[in-house]
């Protein structure tokens, strides 16, 4: 079989989580989410993230995640606004909108939002009350395409949503990988200071399934239980994902997977700029989109999975390459020979 | 730490699973249920049931699977039809309401659904368009309350829908135990010939998480795998439920770890009957309902967890005991002991 | 033709809305419910209940003010309580359970609730979260079966509501019938005073269309005009409304209008008593509930359209008559004529 | 009080329809849209279309009609298409997302939509089940920017959404003004036959209230009152509606007016034309979008009220002209004169 660079969720969980699933099979624990594990597992995670007054749930995914959060904090006639990248307007078959929610699209080629991108889209929802009132703004971190959020940039958005009564929501699917990033100078913290709400996702960063959202609004805290029920995300097992994140955040293991699958992708980026390889975006995460010909793509997916992203012309694509916490050197190191090969 | 009879989900899972889950933990797989051991597990269960046919699809929880299928199945001004004891009614937070539907509520002693009961239903509900139209019966095998529907109860109510275009969709959380009842004489292979869709519930059996939703209505099968998406309820390593469901289904593992629930659970009721104790509902499944009085309760409650369920005067109430595929003879013998020694 | 008893809104409405709807055609006036009739009535409301600070809307029709009011009020996992009869559980299409709220059932035979009915609802919802968290009493007065609440029975349930942090919302569909029957020591100040949110119907008591919507709590005033709206219930031409109420709170027309309705109810009512007639309910408002021989039945329903509401037995059933703000004397004692001969 | 060309529903109705709405007033008529006036209207409706198997609905509002179409055509997981124009987009405020679904938008100049448009948007939704469906395209003639389909173009859009079982919906609130636009070639009849459902405009159109609901595809017409009652749109005096659609179909006046309203846009834009004016889009109905200096705007707003629609530049602005079945001679006029001697 291939090697898969498709994406981070090809493989199943770190050992250290299979480990302690067994170490732990038989004890009787109490349900829904209020297990011994789950509990320690918050009390990391507030550690991490120094705000004891953080409510943090754990849910199974992301797109899960991205609804119950945004379900929860907006009322019927307010809405969120994404880039228009953003996983919940193309990725979530109207996962938003089936809760009642328009999301109002703002085109960016980066797929990160700043204030000037949200300031016209504030300007055209004043009809008072024949459209939405924009509520709620949603970035990802990494983003989509695999770029990322600077410190400053982030300190803007946060500084620009709380003038203008508008909550930050972080989806996190890949935060990991967005803070270890080598570029990054955000921390889990600043995070953590400077959002309403995100999420820790764990599914595509070592566990099974598994996304810890961290409610930091106190105002966005109450109730929110209700809501994981109502959706049908209430793990009777809870201990399935209390046992992930407690093995994930214990010691940092989790941006160390995920720092190693940046370092990963940063091995071929650097091959194949060194070949004057151009790339889709600039990215420094575990995701990366460089532009090859039709011949190279080809020699690549006779070893290799991996999307074909974006046609550039009748001779060149966009490819996007993934590597995760488990992509060994032996794929990444084959795939740079057929490169320098090739090119 | 006492001894828990309150559920069937305090522990983990089956010892299989665990093996297999670690066993093909590095190899990679296609995400959102298209992995190897989904496929796989889905040919077992159709070959079980009989019906090449029907579609099948794994999913979380229970109120996941019982809000999918209904939303799914029904058009907006469309209901569903549920005994009172019924797990949506009163266990769900509202999620079918959540999702737009009204579920008329039938009240039954017994938690089961018969055609006379729902006669009356459609009797009042004929004033088009000012009342919601019935169109989905609601029941569960096991029920709440433990009891079970026999292969004719479930004949006639099956004939009964499909002459009164009603879809017939049964909620199998704890449909091992029902079909493992030493007086039942239901089998698989006749709930997917009688019900529309129905669903094997992996969760209270042995499992981590996952039902397996199995939708034997042709009608019904289309683009079901929208709604799963749409409602956050796929999961990208799909594997988890796959390699869960395979590891059940094979050799009837699914059916030997109901048969070990309920056989504990007739343990302690026999020893119950012997010394005159009489029970809220007459089960023979994995759940009991023994009306004990408050000493004897008090005395058991020093060595095991419990519910209370329902005070029947100032000297007795019932309780609930719950077994599990994983509850061990030494916590049932040491439970009848002190019943002998009290009673 | 015959004349029909089956109901209040059988006619057009009251020639005073007409003539001004004439004189007022051809001016042109903002839209949206922003045109001086609407201000005007708006203002004359808020003189008739003495509350400056309430907030009024108003639109189409009494389903409409329902699931408006209770959608708006409600968060996702909310629900509301209503009386068995209410007429948002059976005869409003699963309306509110549309918008995503659960309505919890309290059996009553007068259709009327206390607190010690709301007492064991709320002790049975505890759960958390498994269970939807009821929030919202819904009351309608008069009531789905004629009756009427008391001044005593609103302080009593309004003080029950905000020591239990519940909303209470009184249905007004027939507020004037309510408010005016012989009976009635409750004002319109008072439930000003003593509900969160209520609705003065138009639509049965001598209006085309309209129910004034007069929201007290002024946390639950915020927004709502965006839930119109989006609800499809903002009339552009908010002049009909407007007019309509102007006329109707005018000289307290709509409070005269609901008086002879009663008047005339009363009169029936009384020739059936003094003939030893029974009734379903004792009621003092625009309907009555009889019970009459089939024989008498089939007499008058030669002469009359009406319902028959409920069998009583092989010879003998209940009847529901109504009048109107436009039913004359002529078919009212046509209609004792017949009483009087026949019994 | 200056004259407003802001909109075409800032007067009441037609004088036909007060008079009869009084003529008829004591009569008694069934509820709910089974009363005389609203069965003829239909009729003159259906023979009006030559399509005696359409089903007909009356509603109040384009908000209420176009959330009633959409959320009873569509599956949740499907969703709309529609032109960034679209009234549904920006000026509903998200009615169609508060029933679960969402639109897609194309970028569109002259807010018509063409099959070339649409292709690509149904080649970007095929990663199944990761995407919403696209199932229904929704266009408005004449549209939000006053133009209009000519036949070919809709015989065009007709073929192509039947060819990929896309749902054709027009929203007709301005559907007079579109087919009595000087170049429209498209008749009433061809509308009834190329979509699937559309509806014929009352509000902006000499009604009160009121938008007729034509669905001509059998397979849509199924079941359609309930959701008119569960979303509150169903009027119990629904003789409002049947005696407004009555007396508009009655010997075309429902034509007639709007073309009067198209005749007197077109006086004012060929006024404007001889001077030389530019305008946003070239437009034959009853709005017009001429570009003004920012002194005659200034000018023509002592004496009249508008829209200023878009600024062009430092010293020019668009500004919107719409004009009524009701807008005499006198103020176009009064407006033509400023225009000769301001330019």
């Amino acid at each position: 079989m291939k090697f898969s660079f498709k994406n981070d969720y090809s493989e199943g969980c770190h050992s250290n989580i299979l480990k302690t699933l067994l170490e732990h099979n038989t004890d009787q624990q109490a349900g829904y989410g209020e297990d011994q594990y789950s509990l320690q597992a918050k009390e990391l995670i507030k550690q991490r993230i120094k705000k004891s007054d953080s409510e943090i749930y754990f849910v199974s995914g992301g797109t899960q995640a991205n609804l119950l959060v945004i379900s929860s904090v907006l009322r019927p006639y307010q809405c969120a606004i994404s880039a228009s990248t953003g996983h919940i307007l193309n990725n979530e078959t109207g996962a938003i909108e089936a809760t009642g929610h328009k999301i109002l699209s703002i085109e960016k080629e980066d797929g990160k939002l700043a204030p000037e991108d949200i300031i016209p889209v504030l300007e055209n929802h004043r009809n008072i009350p024949h459209q939405v009132m924009p509520k709620l703004v949603y970035i990802s971190n990494s983003t989509e395409l695999g770029t990322i959020y600077t410190l400053k940039e982030l300190e803007n958005l946060s500084k620009f949503c709380r003038e203008n009564n508008l909550y930050l929501f972080m989806d996190g699917a890949r935060l990991g990988h967005g803070l270890t990033s080598e570029i990054s100078d955000l921390t889990l913290e600043k995070v953590a200071e400077l959002t309403d709400v995100f999420y820790l996702g764990g599914t595509k960063n070592g566990a099974l399934i598994g996304e810890a959202i961290v409610i930091n609004n106190k105002e966005l805290q109450q109730d929110f239980a209700f809501n994981i029920k109502q959706k049908g995300a209430l793990l009777a097992k809870g201990r399935l994902l209390g046992i992930q994140f407690l093995e994930l955040m214990k010691n940092d293991l989790y941006f160390e997977l995920a720092k190693h699958a940046n370092q990963q992708a940063m091995k071929i980026k650097n091959a194949m700029q060194e070949r004057g390889v151009q790339f889709l975006s600039d990215t420094y995460t575990n995701q990366i989109f460089p532009i090859l010909s039709n011949d190279v793509i080809q020699k690549l997916s006779e070893k290799f999975e991996f999307y074909v992203w974006k046609k550039i012309d009748e001779n060149f694509s966009a490819i996007r390459l993934i590597t995760s916490w488990n992509t060994d050197d032996e794929p990444v190191n084959e795939f740079i020979e057929i490169i320098k090969t090739e090119l």
